[in-house]
């Protein structure tokens, strides 16, 4: 029924988001020197988005964004050197180890064999390329497109490249703004892994008409049962 | 004899270098009041190198790294405030106008009826994209590959995916290291677009043993004469 299973990889297959928290975590302890308005320091998510527009999604648009709000919130108070300390802090967020969730390794040995597996990520090209290849998964997949925006347009040319039937199509993330609905409008098969620590499960939109091709599972290793539910592979 | 042409885009197709060149000189312009050695502000070459390891290559690594040297090279004396002048300069550098080489609307105008066309490109994902919906020129391409490094390793893995012979593919560009000789090492075509500012011709390894795949030219509107004069195009 589907011909190509695509993967997120983020918050996914490797822990993500904690790296992200981390470093604000560390930059907001870098600021905590200068005696700033608590409110001030909340504009950093603002600034984030509004740098999207010159930088993308992605952690180097992350660094730039704490620089920007350094110098704005301090009154250009801030010390260079900590600023530099930010920058140090960028480069580990870049390095960091890939750490797989339980089960990736075992889920993808199970099902290369039988579909072509794909790897669709958002973020910095450099970056994402990086992480794919020290995840040590990368023999598992026979494509990775890193993009900067996950959208109906977007999966639409990658499955036009790829020669891709959207309802021969299964892409398997955390979420559901970037993985599930997207594909879900198209046609393609969608199955969610809820298990995300800012997962809310009030927060679904699809949990009352929900279609065939959206699936649900809680994590990794419920992954491979619920496709053999779905009759997307033989018993 | 070929099946696909593929296009470089930086300094191509379009203006690029300067808008670094221009971008370096407004950064020693920030730094000049700060009364530095001059041998100093000349670690930038080094500190650009450095920093590929994280950032790759692009704009993004280009504004982290002035960043960097400035902090480095006054000491920690550089004002923040000239710090967010240089994020300015880098996002001013990140959304320029794209500005054509002659000739290269009527050439894509000629060429994109007779063979797809793909245009690989080498920088951050969202930066590059961002140029290729501004040129005008999307219209004209059948892909688009937005990579972090161009070597034989990475063109290999382009020509797998979409299916093509490295013999049937021809590569247009202006650098010889990154567009020419990988592509022919192995056993593509490949058409050297040598009127680049910074290109000197004595810096030609293929003068002297010029496989019969390797085309040269002076400038664009030379590419279609050339690749009549070489077969490739009916006359």
């Amino acid at each position: 029924m589907i011909d190509w299973i695509a993967f997120d990889a983020d918050d996914t297959l490797w822990r993500n988001e904690e790296y992200y928290l981390e470093g604000r975590a560390q930059f907001f302890k870098i600021l905590s020197k200068y005696d700033l308005d608590h409110e001030e320091i909340r504009q950093f998510d603002r600034f984030e988005v509004d740098n999207i527009q010159y930088f993308g999604y992605g952690a180097m648009s992350f660094i730039l964004s704490m620089i920007e709000l350094a110098i704005r919130i301090t009154e250009e108070r801030i010390h260079p050197g900590d600023i530099q300390q930010i920058i140090q802090l960028g480069k580990k967020m870049l390095t960091h180890e890939v750490v797989l969730f339980q089960g990736v390794g075992e889920l993808l040995e199970a099902l290369s064999p039988v579909y072509p597996l794909m790897l669709i990520t958002k973020g910095d090209l450099f970056h994402q390329q990086r992480k794919f290849k020290a995840s040590g998964l990368s023999g598992y997949f026979k494509a990775l497109e890193v993009v900067s925006e996950k959208d109906p347009e977007v999966y639409t040319e990658i499955l036009q490249r790829y020669g891709i039937r959207p309802d021969r199509f299964l892409m398997i993330g955390n979420s559901l703004r970037s993985d599930i609905l997207p594909v879900l409008e198209l046609g393609g098969w969608a199955l969610h892994l809820a298990n995300h620590p800012t997962w809310s499960h009030e927060d679904d939109p699809l949990a009352e008409s929900t279609p065939d091709r959206y699936l649900k599972v809680e994590s990794i290793p419920g992954i491979y049962g619920r496709l053999l539910g779905a009759g997307l592979l033989q018993g």
